[in-house]
């Protein structure tokens, strides 16, 4: 099978769930092995990266102190997948309009100077576009 | 006019109207004969598939069983659809996790081991992606 | 850098905030000289287009008569977008679904015979695609 590329376009908070769901079926049907997978959040969604939910390392905090729905949320792949080679970044307007200093992201997210920009260069590297 | 491939990804239960409607009006302004179709239905919306709605034979369910709006309602246009070469394919992750049996399906009904999987594979054939 | 070509889709009347800001940012970052950017809007979405907002040259309409937020709603950078180049497209369809009368749209909108047709072609042609 040839690669896989896909970038997922997040910019609602409630959508993690199902991207971050969407992404662990793609890797076990596809295998890790054959895909790259980009995530791009903007607007809201970019809070999910709050240092209230990772530290700067990237371990996940307590749901009392993030917003998760639980201990166990979906929320908290991220880090795992990441180290799987799935990338996350996110757009510096958005996290600007959320007041989200950059400098305390977790390691594992990338900022880009525009989330529009990002998606619409990957598009034309000839990643599949998926909004979940 | 070249051929055109479309693909429909429909992951919520209430946009099935809106792609529906989006595919009828395609199929209207671009010639049967000019068009390839295919729906990728993941998340909630596979359940519009279900036998509640359909026969295994693909025809429609009356409105009280299915949850329709009423007993014109567009999803009743998707076996049609069907004869007319739209592909409607099914998330079998997705299936699972509403809790339906892929052999109770309409067989009109193709199933996928992944929507995202048939999804990139679509656009890397060159399909269009559209959200409705 | 290459040029980008960026096609937004526009199907819901809230999604315009969104997708207008998406537009400026993209427009900020990649560069007015380096972008082809068009907007296609169906469904209910075509409403933001009605005479009630914008007078047949393009001029803005007060917030009491348009259902805007307020008297600078970002609705009201529209013209100016499309004096920088932006394409506003509107499917026929939707707009006779909303009763309006393709006569009394700005200038500044094109009709499109059906939005999904128009976005088909336009990422044939190499456009990007996203949904705000």
């Amino acid at each position: 099978m040839a690669r896989m590329k896909v970038l997922f376009h997040v910019n609602e908070t409630e959508r993690w769930q199902r991207a971050l769901l969407n992404i662990i079926n793609f890797i076990n049907d596809a295998g890790q092995e054959n895909v790259d997978i980009e995530v791009v959040a903007n607007g809201a969604a970019v809070s999910a990266y709050a240092d209230r939910c990772f530290s700067p390392e990237g371990s996940c905090r307590a749901a009392a102190d993030c917003g998760k729905a639980n201990e166990n949320d979906i929320i908290d792949q991220m880090p795992k997948l990441a180290e799987m080679g799935v990338k996350f970044a996110a757009c510096r307007n958005a996290l600007r309009a959320q007041s989200l200093d950059e400098n305390t992201l977790p390691s594992f997210v990338t900022v880009v100077s525009a989330g529009i920009t990002e998606i619409a260069r990957k598009q034309a590297e000839g990643y599949a576009y998926i909004k979940p």
